[in-house]
C-alpha cells in the first residue's frame, strides 16, 4: 500500500519573534522552500495580523505549504503537503527550519490517502 | 498546557468521483464550512488539474482550510486548522463530510503549538 500524499507537520518553537512577524521574510522562505524541493508554484496568499502574526500559504502543483506564526510565543506551525515522488519535501522542511532557526523543533510525518486499492 | 492551534485532518474515501473533480462545488463547500464554523474568510485559491483533481485553500483569520482531491481514487484529503476558541472546527468537518459523502472517512485531531510557557 502506498500513500497518495506525504504531510510534514513542523512545530517550530523559540524562534526569533521579529522574524515571525515579518511577512516578506516568511513569504520568501516558503517560496524558497517550494523551489528547493522542486515544486511548481501556482499561487500564494499571505496575511499580516494586528497586532502581530502572519498566516501564509503557497499552493503548489504537488499540493501546498503553509505557515502560521505566533510571535508573542516565538512559535510557528508550518506544513508541507506533497504528492508524487518528484518533490523532496524533506529539503523544504530543512530550509524552513534553517531560516526560522528555532531553538526547539519537531517534525511529524503523516501519510495521507493510504488506499487498499493501490 | 493549552495548544495554540487545533488541526483536523480528514481522510475522505470512496467519494463520488464527479464531485471530486468539480472545482466550483468544492470551493462552495470549503467557503460554506468556513462560514458554518464562524470563521472570517480572508482569501482563497483553487486550482483544477488536468486530467483531473482539484486543490484549494481558504485562508481564514483563524488559520485555514484546504482540500486536495484524487477523483481517480475517489479520495480527498481535507484539513481544518484553527486557532482560538471562537471557531467550531468540528462543525466545518461535519459539513465537508456531509457534502462529499464519503463511504469511508476518518478524522485525526492534532494539537499544534503546545507550549510549556502557557
Amino acid at each position: 500500500m502506498n500513500a497518495l500524499g506525504k504531510h510534514l507537520l513542523l512545530e517550530l518553537k523559540d524562534c526569533n519573534k521579529e522574524v515571525l512577524n515579518d511577512l516578506s521574510y516568511l513569504k520568501d522562505t516558503l517560496l524558497a522552500a517550494a523551489s528547493e524541493c522542486g515544486a511548481t508554484v501556482l499561487g500564494e496568499s499571505f496575511h499580516q495580523f494586528n497586532p502581530q502574526g502572519v498566516s501564509g500559504v503557497v499552493v503548489i502543483a504537488e499540493s501546498h505549504l503553509f505557515i502560521h506564526t505566533w510571535p508573542e510565543y516565538g512559535y510557528a506551525a508550518a506544513d508541507i503537503f506533497t504528492c508524487g515522488n518528484s518533490v523532496q519535501s524533506g529539503k523544504a522542511a530543512e530550509l524552513i527550519i534553517e531560516r526560522l532557526a528555532p531553538n526547539n523543533h519537531s517534525i511529524i510525518e503523516i501519510q495521507r490517502g493510504i488506499l487498499n486499492t493501490q
